[in-house]
C-alpha cells in the first residue's frame, strides 16, 4: 500500500506496435488459413514452419559496417557474439531452408508457411510490428506453368475463403516485359545492366502510384518531376517526351481479350530480346490458364501490374478486390489489392552461388480478413455458451453434472465460477458471454425434479421491444423436468 | 568464383537450438492442437493469441542490479532503451492480459492459448530454444470447481487426441496438504512463513524426483543428503527421522479410494489449519468430478504428485501416460508426464497489487504428440499427391488441364514443373512425393485419346518382391479414355 511500493509495480501493457488477438479474431483468421491451407495442399503444397528466429547473416539484413543489423528488424547478440532476429518475412527463411536441405527437399519443392512476421519499423494506426503472412511458393522450377499454376491457385483460395466470383481479379504482367519497354524507351542498356538503375526505379514506383497519382501524376514523374498538393516536389525520371509516351503506352496496352494485349505489347517492345520473351511468357501463361478454364472473369494480362519489389525477375501477380467499401471518410473506393507476387530467381544463389528459380505468392491475411468482415463472411457474433447459474452453492455438483452433460451432448457450455452469492452477477456474466441460454434450479426446483431455462435472446428481444405476440407465443422462460435438459436447451437453442 | 567472394557468402543454417518443421510434422501437431481446442471451446474457453514480444518488465524477468534481463529470455534494447524479450510460456502473457484487460473481460476469464515459446537456455537433444505450449487457464475463480473442470477438460482433451481410456491418469493433489504436513514435520511455521523455506525447497524437489530416485532416493533428501552412483553429492533438507517419516508418510498416503486417501491425509496433516483446508478441498474436487461421471479410472488424488512450480497455492494436477513405450536404451518404461498445472493465485497481484485466483494447465506439445506416435495415432506416413508427368514439353495446357481436373474433383494433384527432358527424373520426383499413382500421356497416347495410369504403390510391392499372383490379377499399369482419368484415378486410390 506505501506509495514507493506501488511505484515500483510493473505495467501490464503490451510493447508499444504489438497487439493482442481475443476470441473471434482468432478463430476467424484460423477459419480463414485452414480454408486457404486445405487448396495449397490440394495443389500439392507442403507446409514448412521455420522458426521465428534465424541468423542475421541468413536474412541477408546485415550492414558489414554498422554495429547492429539494419534498423527493419529486432535483433540481438547471442552468447557467441552473433547476431540473430526475428524473421521479417517468410520468404527470407525459406531461401535459407532451400540451401540447407537442398539434397533432401523434392525439386521443384511446392511450399506454403502462414505465420507472424515481425518488423522493427514505426507503428501507427491499423500498422503493427507483429503481423501474419500466408506465402506459396515453388523453388526450383524455371517453367512459367508454376508461376501460371500460383495463379489459379490464388484464384481458388479467393473463393473458398469467400470471395465470390466477379468480387476480385488476378492481374499478370511481367517484368521482363516492362523491361523490354525501358530498352525500347533508351532507359535499359542489355550490354550494360548497371547503367540507368536510378532512372529504372524511378520508372517503376512511378508506375505503382498509377491507382493513387493517375495518368497525369505518372506521366510528371516520368519526366521532370511531380508537385503534390502540398507543393512538395517529387524529382522524376528525367526522360524526354518519347521515352516517357512509350512507357506510357505500355500502362496503357491493357486491350479486351489476352491476345489482342500481347499483340500490342508485342509492338511495344519491338526488338527487345528481352521484352520479346516476355510478351512469350505472359502468352503461355494465358494459353495454360485457359486450358484449365480459368478466363480473364478470374485472371487476367494487365501491364498496369508492377509490384514494388525489386527482386522480382519475370512474372508478377496481384490479386485485387473489386467490389467498394465505404473510406474512412465515408467515401466509396475499390477494396484493392489483397495478395501478389512474382517470380524471383536469384534468392537462394546468395547461399550457393547457384541460381535457382522460384515463384511465389503472398496473401496479405489482415487485409483479405478485413475484406471478408466487409463481405459479411466473417465477424458475424458467434453465440456464446449456455451458462448453468449456481443458486446453490452446497449443490455444485449437480451443476457440474448439467454442464458436463450439455457438452457431453456437443453443446458449448459454463458453470458461473464467479461468487454466486449475487444472482444478477451471474446474468450479467451471461450477458457479457453472449449466452442464450441460462439454466437455473433453486433447491425448490431440485425438489421438484426441474430446471428454468431463460432465452436470453428473446429476453434481450423484449427488453429491446418486441411485440406482446411475439413474447406470448415464446415465453423468455420455460421450466421442464430436469432429465429432459438437453434436448429442452437443444430445442432453445434451433 | 573468386574465393574471397565464395567465403563472403551467407552460411545457410537455423540458429543453434532452433529447428524447421516440415510437412507431417505441422500437420500432425496442427490436427492435435484442433481437436484439444474443439474440446476446449466446448467447455467455454476462448482463445486468446498474444504477441511474442513482452516487456521485461511485464514477463517479470528483470533484475534491476544487471544489465541484461535475465539469460533464460531473448531479450533487446528497445529505441527507446526498454528491454524488450519473447515470451518464455504462455501464463506471464496471460497475468499482463488479465490486469491490462481486466475491465472488459469476463469475470471468471476462461483462455486457452497455444503458440511458440522462446528460451535461452542451453540446447541439446531434444530441447530446442523455440517450442510449443498449449494452456487452458481460469482466471478469476477461487472455487476448487475451477481446477475440477480444468482436471475434466484435461482428460477429455487427452481423449479426443487419441489416448483411451485406460492409458492416462489425471493425478491431483494439493499443495494445502503438503504444508500442513511440512507444519506438522516443523518446517512450516504459520506465524513466520519465510522461516525454513531452504528446507522446505529441497523437500519439495526431493518429493518430485520419487520416480527417478525411488524412496531411498527421497529418504536420503530429506535428511542429510544423498550421493548419487557418480559420487557426487546432493546435501538435503537435513529434517530428523522423525520429521522425514512424516513426509514419506505423506508420499505413501495413497489408497484404493479417494475417500480412503482423504482420510489417510486427515491422520497426517493433523492439527493443521491450512492442511485441514487442503484435504478438504481435495475431497471437494473428487466429488464434483464423480458428479460428473469422472471416476479413479481417469481422475484420481495422489500425494505423490506436487509439480516443481514455486507458484503453486492449492491443487496441483498432473496427466501420466501409463502405457510402456522402449527407452533409448531399449528398456521398457511408462510413457509419464504429458501435461501439468494447478492453482497459482498471485501472478496476477504483480500489476495491480489486489490478488485474483487463478488455475491452469499446460499441455506438453511436443511430449504428448511424440505419445500419439508411440500409439500410431499419429505419424503414419501421409499418402502424397497424383503426379500428372510431362512427356512432350508442348502440351502443357493438356497436362495442366488433367491436373486442374484432379484437383476439382477433390484429389491432391501435381502437375511436374522440372525440366521434363529426362522421365526418370519425373518418376523418381514421383517417388520422393510419395505419389501413389503417375499419369502420363506421350503424343500416341494424346492421339488415341487415352492416359495411362502406373499404381506407383503396387509397383512398389512389385519391386519389393510382391508375388506373381498379385501382380497379374493387378496390373500396375492402366491405360484408360482422357475422360475417365478423374473416375479411374479414385478407383486406383480405393
Amino acid at each position: 500500500m506505501a506509495k514507493d511500493k506501488a511505484s515500483r509495480r510493473p505495467r501490464a501493457e503490451t510493447p508499444k506496435g504489438f497487439r493482442d488477438y481475443f476470441g473471434a479474431d482468432v478463430t476467424e483468421r484460423k477459419a480463414m488459413l485452414d480454408a486457404v491451407a486445405e487448396v495449397y495442399h490440394r495443389y500439392g503444397f507442403d507446409p514448412l514452419e521455420t522458426s521465428a528466429v534465424e541468423t542475421v547473416e541468413a536474412l541477408g539484413k546485415f550492414l558489414p559496417d554498422v554495429d547492429r543489423p539494419n534498423e527493419g528488424v529486432f535483433g540481438w547478440q547471442d552468447e557467441d557474439g552473433d547476431w540473430l532476429a526475428l524473421r521479417y518475412d517468410l520468404t527470407a527463411p525459406l531461401a535459407r531452408v532451400a540451401a540447407q536441405f537442398r539434397n533432401d527437399l523434392p525439386s521443384p519443392y511446392r511450399r506454403y508457411a502462414m505465420g507472424p512476421v515481425w518488423r522493427n519499423e514505426k507503428p501507427g494506426p491499423g500498422r503493427f510490428r507483429q503481423f501474419y503472412q500466408c506465402d506459396a511458393d515453388t523453388v526450383g522450377s524455371a517453367s512459367v506453368a508454376a508461376d501460371a499454376e500460383i495463379c489459379a491457385m490464388l484464384s481458388d483460395a479467393l473463393e473458398v475463403v469467400g470471395i465470390p466470383r466477379g468480387d476480385y481479379i488476378v492481374r499478370v504482367n511481367n517484368r521482363k516485359v516492362l523491361n523490354g519497354v525501358m530498352e525500347v524507351a533508351g532507359v535499359l542498356d542489355p550490354s550494360d545492366p548497371a547503367k540507368f538503375e536510378a532512372e529504372r526505379g524511378i520508372v517503376l514506383r512511378a508506375i505503382d502510384k498509377i491507382d493513387r497519382l493517375g495518368k497525369t501524376g505518372v506521366r510528371a514523374l516520368l519526366g521532370a518531376g511531380r508537385k503534390d498538393e502540398s507543393g512538395d516536389f517529387t524529382k522524376g525520371a528525367g526522360l524526354s517526351d518519347e521515352q516517357a509516351e512509350v512507357v506510357m503506352g505500355f500502362m496503357a496496352a491493357k486491350r479486351d481479350t489476352g491476345a489482342a494485349t500481347a499483340a500490342r505489347l508485342r509492338e511495344l517492345v519491338g526488338a527487345s530480346t528481352l521484352g520479346c520473351e516476355g510478351v512469350q511468357e505472359l502468352e503461355t501463361i494465358a494459353e495454360l490458364l485457359d486450358a484449365q478454364g480459368y478466363g480473364p472473369d478470374r485472371i487476367v494480362v494487365d501491364p498496369s501490374v508492377v509490384r514494388g519489389l525489386g527482386y522480382y525477375t519475370g512474372p508478377v501477380f496481384e490479386a485485387e478486390l473489386t467490389f467498394e467499401i465505404l473510406d474512412e471518410k465515408g467515401r466509396k473506393r475499390q477494396f484493392g489489392s489483397v495478395a501478389g507476387g512474382g517470380r524471383y530467381d536469384d534468392l537462394v544463389k546468395r547461399f550457393t552461388g547457384q541460381s535457382v528459380p522460384a515463384t511465389g505468392v503472398s496473401i496479405g491475411v489482415d487485409r483479405l480478413l478485413a475484406a471478408l468482415r466487409a463481405k459479411g463472411r466473417a465477424g458475424a457474433e458467434a453465440q456464446g455458451p449456455v451458462v448453468v447459474t449456481v443458486m446453490d452453492r452446497d449443490r455444485m455438483g449437480d451443476y457440474m453434472a448439467m454442464v458436463g452433460e450439455l457438452r457431453r451432448a456437443g453443446l458449448r457450455a459454463e458453470l458461473y465460477l464467479g461468487n454466486p452469492k449475487n444472482f444478477g452477477n451471474q446474468l450479467k456474466y451471461a450477458d457479457a458471454r453472449k449466452s442464450p441460454v441460462a439454466v437455473i434450479q433453486g433447491s425448490d426446483e431440485a425438489t421438484r425434479g426441474v430446471v428454468v431455462l431463460k432465452d436470453l435472446v428473446l429476453g434481450a428481444q423484449i427488453a429491446a421491444g418486441a411485440s406482446l405476440e411475439e413474447w406470448k407465443s415464446r415465453p423468455a422462460q420455460v421450466e421442464v423436468p430436469r432429465a429432459d435438459l438437453v434436448r429442452a436447451v437443444q430445442d432453445m437453442l434451433s
